[in-house]
């Protein structure tokens, strides 16, 4: 970084990279609000084509690892830049695997649409767009090196957990009352961990922030 | 990396990185095999005794990331060492999340024990064996950039998916027929996922691996 017009090259790279890890973000949101609204609205059609993103996301990961490798391999940089790209190799990874767990909704949507409904879905949904949000602003605070972002983040996946809670409660009640409801109600139970992973992943994301601005652990150990 | 000296110290530095990442391999796999002998013995000192390693667990993650930065930092290495170190910093993650999930196995175990028991574990600890095989399979494949054993290691997963579905099954039964085994029931498919779970992060390690060495992407789609 020695003269003027590589710094222009190695920010225009950075920029490149942070472009991609919030489209990949942005791509796996889409994959949650559409994996719950295959649920709801019972639309195998649309489950089906989140499975089809996956490949797209997996791609993404990849493109966005050798970017960083290569300005690693290019520019050397020191310090800040360079927790910046470590942290962006670990974070893709994280992106990539809540597009798994959107996939993993979608593949039992696919089953619960084969029986009857159980029951409207309510907090579900409720829970899909907390993650969906949790995720977007765990990003944006990566970008942004915004640490109260981050923490904010982090705050809001006691909410998740409470509600993972409660809809696991309600559930169990369903099968205790009806046997005949078991096999949907434990598929629901299962929706409801894949999207409790997904708020995990994106407060681990924000931890990761934390860590690359302040250089500070605030791990939290209740990935139940 | 001019001289043979600081080639010297570049080669002992990779092999600090290579011996903590085992090291914390090895901690993760006693980790997963005491939660299960927690469940199976009914023991709950045992199972909060997993749950206090999962500090180390942690403190390790950092550990690695911190060296590896600090190598990327001082000897700028080019091409495979390069991508060694990026894969190390992933792997690392991978690990700690590892422990994460006999965290997990540990807390239903507390549950668990304060009821009678719902049955004898047979398929269970077989799982756990394997699981924990696959985790020291893909770290030593890591550490001897060795493909064939990291191959080896991606299809030990259908084994691993195979049984979680046998388990997932033979439990519905059990709370189809006895609505009193609900609670139990589910807290033990849950225990089956979080094996499943660390399977699929040592599929994944291994799959990184692959694509270290051969720039190949192998990446399974069904982490269900």
């Amino acid at each position: 970084m020695n003269t003027q017009h590589t710094s222009h090259q190695f920010d225009q790279e950075l920029s490149q990279l942070k472009e991609k890890l919030l489209y990949m973000g942005g791509l796996a949101e889409e994959m949650i609000r559409d994996s719950i609204r295959a649920l709801r609205e019972r639309n195998s059609d649309l489950a089906g084509e989140v499975i089809d993103r996956d490949l797209s996301c997996n791609r993404l990961e990849v493109e966005i690892d050798e970017l960083a490798i290569q300005i690693l391999a290019l520019r050397q940089p020191a310090a800040r830049d360079l927790r910046f790209l470590t942290t962006a190799l670990k974070i893709s990874t994280d992106i990539e695997r809540i597009g798994d767990e959107a996939v993993n909704i979608a593949e039992r949507t696919l089953e619960l649409n084969r029986e009857p409904q159980l029951k409207p879905y309510i907090d579900i949904p409720r829970m899909a767009e907390m993650a969906q949000g949790m995720l977007k602003e765990a990003l944006d605070a990566f970008v942004h090196h915004d640490t109260r972002l981050a923490y904010t983040v982090c705050e809001g996946d006691d909410a998740i957990d409470d509600l993972n809670r409660q809809i696991l409660r309600e559930l169990l009640t369903y099968m205790i009352e009806d046997p005949g409801s078991i096999t949907r109600a434990t598929k629901i139970i299962f929706v409801s961990k894949y999207l409790e992973r997904i708020a995990d992943h994106a407060t681990n994301i924000a931890e990761m922030v934390v860590y690359m601005v302040e250089g500070k652990i605030i791990r939290h150990t209740d990935a139940t």
